[in-house]
């Protein structure tokens, strides 16, 4: 059983191997009516486009998106949009010399066993090219987003050793340098950490950090499909993170309850927790507060210094993979990151319209009445 | 849309009220001939029954899991088996003190919010006695992945700053201490800090780990449906968890890719990671290696001091949460995050029978030459 | 995979076998605050209760549901709504003699190739009395669209060759004779060719037709969930429907395209088409008239004559099915089909709460406005 | 919630409008290890094409299939396969004309309700372009089914009086006239009256028969997801389908038990109904025998002479739909018709890889055996 697509009600499918024809995302669910162009899912593209920093890989891609269908005169039509970006600069042969090689911390011995064979060109469908579909989506979950009031942003908290400090902290900055990161000093010790990795061939982790506001409270599905469960669901989908916590998140385990706990207060006849520990779902329920996530990103696996690991004959052979590579990626991960979050929201949107009948009343005779 | 099922191929549907007349499961997908009884059920849920220690809340339930279907024979038949645990000790009057407020941290404010009115008595369906239908569950996926020779065990490797010390690590002591913790002198630790906690009213958080053993390489789905995504998304679908990262986790964020890269090496014919940073799980397939992950558990929301809160005329007032409850969830979170973990993986391994064209033609032949 | 859950929004999962210890379903995602009572499931239940009339087996159960969660108050809550049915009546040995046999144009055959083995003790899975759970689900879906003016409606127009007059169609008539025809003149002709099947032990095959009133135009979802293609799914998964067909149904296959088209006009600010050749779904869609449908419904296969077959060990042997049993299926599967009419509108009007921006907004604010 | 994804383990997503950039397809679960080639698409979607006989209207298009993705030297590699095929000959201008129309018995009326606009352009999204990413995909499980030994062929059997005698038919005719009737015969008669319908404009209605062969006992999902069910609701999602009937079908109703039952018998090990009443599926699972059912496909809604109808403001209007239009679309549609069983059956091929611990158990030593 497959596992290409996200989501319940507004439902994405990516397809697309790295250095085949072309890559794309199919949204099935977006509702009619919202005013999408093809500029507005570039400028999200352009974020994590390759080559536009010293501190990303140099494929020289430009990753153009073309709306296939599913916009009709400016506005959504409430048919499946198909993105289709196509591969332009995919040069296979920098793989044949490891195309049997099982690349450490990649996905190739995974693929290998699972299927048998694999595509090994640039770790075909593996690949981080293939988040450029997910990306494109995003950027259309924005823009529904954007009309409810609900904004959704990631950037960059820490390079290795080198954290931002909330005292510094503009989420402006994190526009205006390469590592995405929210004060401009933390930015200047890790690009001199991420430069220092770059010059021995080796490469940092990072961690990404996602904000979103204007979520009323009541979001998110009982049980099993709770907001933060299905938003870490989507975040630990993007290959490189490890790990996803929300509000306080692995802090909770050494707090008390007296603590931990978000009280409550009423004033001008809205409800506000006085904390947000809890990050913003309670529950599994949005509460009103701001949601805050983060995401732990490895470094990345294609690195330079000779290592051991095995062909598909089985044989100990020893690896260096050249050609140039991110030497971080939480930078690019973080519109991913953001991409995958608001894909997750404008799903429990959906999800929620038909959660009581007093909604679908009143849905119901407006429709009639017309 | 409702979010009470879990799984895409051993589908399990939750039902059930902590105060209504009973709670259960629905397990659609059980693959036909699993020998399974109500006994084999029965011995998880005693393990996250409440009333069991001094750490635990009294409510006097035995939690008996009925079998209502699907079992003939006792053998698993293929078709849905339900599982039923009346609830019995349901004192719904200590609730009707408390029965319009918000209690800080729980569900209720959400559910109020997206329902217009909700089931006040001891969380309704937000409660975690919830759970008592996951694990019964779980145990029948456990059943069927230990004739694959694949073991699903988790356990408490912190309580507030009690933590255990791998050198102590003894996976059996995790089964003697009413903690779930697999060192004795942590667990003593922990107990102290858990009763001085009890001692104002108080909690305490924690933190679960799980390990499994035995999966080849090769499950989990490629791209949104990852293993580690669907574990995720099955972990943080408890409702106290706040994160949960995989291997190294936050870890990976401050190492470089020499150090937090899993080589390879081949030995007799078995293909071996020479570390295990990624936790089991790289690229979000199976790597070979024990998948490893833990949770962030918080502290119970449910304290006795005195907190602000709104009730649903939206004023403020101050409650006291009266009444026992548990001072520390992680332990009887373990059962709970074992029983999800065991789910997630029976399912990648349904999904993945359909892999390829070549097990597809196995199957195939071995049927119609019958 | 398994396939007991029907549904996208408003969705079920029944279990339970014939001679097992209860059948039951679950429906997740019937919004909240619907008025449900145990009541409102019984009537619908008794409609297709054994015993209930000459031409009925004489199971003595009285089918009486029990909802174990997902009520509170007298309203759905938004949680899932389990309803149980306890197996009274279960007299197993009539099975013993019969229990190795595959019986004609029964599921036996399928399952035991399907599993290896089946619970033999009355069909187990495939009974109609699996259909107990869809009729309580199909209760609550009925209940639903009652709050917006949809109603849906089964009955019986043909048994055998013994058919209804339109000219004397009278749908109070279908709730007064026991083979539900809205014909009181076509159920005695009826009534006559059943006894004569009766006498020698055989049965009869009937037509049923379903007419849904009050749907809005728009319903259903273009392409794969056309709202004719999910009715045809919803009402061919009972067994015994061998055919279904909308409006002129397999007339339309001889009318030229001037005889078959649906012209429109507009009066009174409503638009109406002029004739319904298309039953009410034009292009996958509702357009405003009646949805009225047709399903064949085969003879039961459960007879007396001696009939040849195969056993579990491959021999052939001559079976006499003994017992008494239903002589025509159709009269009970009305009230089975009318169910699974229902739940399939229900799906369809939850799902199409997210259609367009303009609901979203509207739903939204209503909302946030709170 | 959408509706343009079809399958549960073989999944297709298709996408596009009849007068967009492209129309197209995504499969996602097709097992790796499959050869696959643009040619093979090719050579289905000729089949559909329109302008290639008297009887087509003709938009000249060359439906040139174009595989982006999933495919890789020559072998399906488990990732999603994405067919565009672009829109080479739109003549949007045809329908400025009729922009605010609503064509009788096409779907602009429901779309216009539901999505509160539309694409007017040759039918957007419920054209009958749409298929063709149908037909691409289902030529996909069509090779992967024929490696089972299972084959998949739809014909015509009647347009309008015409109808096909069982005594003349030869499957190896239907491709040698361009109605896809298997009787040269009939296909006189039928040509004749399709020219004289012509002659007015006006449109003829027909059915098409499919027959799958090879196909084991046991395939299809116990209860809703019957094996008759999910092919009635695939072949019903086509546009111009009314009805679907399996073997007898509505014969079926007219018959007692005796009459219809199909008796077995054993004979060289091998497990034989005596008749095919059922069309190859009993109780919901495919039962051995050749699986036989009729799709009743409307006349062309599409026709000169001046209908009434109304426009977008609600006015009452006279309409004549001008250009050229297919006069009969059943012999198009057999090709979709057949398209679609073929999904549905290699939908459950794979739902059916993990029915038993027996099955599981086989395929897991087999690759922990590697």
């Amino acid at each position: 059983m497959p596992g290409s697509i996200f989501g319940s009600a507004f439902k994405i499918t990516t397809w697309g191997e790295s250095h085949g024809r072309a890559i794309g995302v199919v949204i099935d669910g977006c509702p009619a009516g919202l005013p999408v162009s093809e500029k507005d899912l570039q400028r999200q593209l352009d974020r994590r486009r390759p080559g536009s920093s010293e501190f990303a890989s140099r494929r020289g891609e430009i990753d153009k998106a073309e709306i296939m269908s599913g916009v009709f005169n400016g506005l959504t039509s409430g048919t499946p949009i198909c993105v289709v970006i196509f591969n332009g600069d995919a040069r296979s042969r920098d793989y044949e010399k490891i195309k049997d090689a099982f690349r450490p911390s990649h996905a190739d011995y995974g693929y290998f066993s699972k299927y048998g064979f694999r595509d090994y060109r640039g770790g075909g469908r593996s690949s981080g090219r293939e988040t450029a579909g997910r990306v494109a989506a995003g950027a259309v979950a924005k823009l529904m987003l954007e009309k409810l009031d609900i904004t959704v942003n990631a950037y960059v908290v820490s390079i290795g050793s080198a954290e931002i400090s909330r005292d510094n902290f503009n989420i402006d900055d994190a526009a205006k340098n390469p590592l995405a990161m929210p004060d401009m000093d933390a930015y200047e010790r890790a690009a001199a950490l991420v430069r220092g990795a770059m010059s021995k061939g080796d490469s940092v982790g990072g961690v990404v950090e996602c904000v979103i506001t204007g979520v009323p409270p009541g979001l998110g599905e009982p049980v099993f499909d709770k907001l933060d469960a299905v938003i870490a669901h989507a975040v630990m989908s993007v290959g490189a993170v490890k790990g996803v916590e929300f509000g306080v998140g692995f802090g909770a385990a050494k707090k008390t309850g007296l603590e931990h706990n978000d009280q409550l207060a009423s004033a001008d006849g809205q409800i506000k927790k006085l904390s947000n520990n809890a990050g913003g779902v309670t529950g599994g329920l949005s509460d009103g507060s701001d949601i805050v996530f983060r995401a732990a990103v490895k470094p990345t696996p294609s690195i330079s210094p000779p290592q051991k690991t095995v062909n598909e004959s089985g044989e100990n052979i020893e690896i260096k993979i050249e050609g140039r590579h991110d030497p971080v990626i939480a930078p690019r991960a973080a519109v991913v990151v953001e991409s995958m979050a608001a894909l997750a929201v404008a799903d429990a949107v959906l999800r929620n319209a038909s959660a009581t009948m007093n909604n679908l009343t009143k849905l119901y005779n407006q429709k009639g009445g017309s």
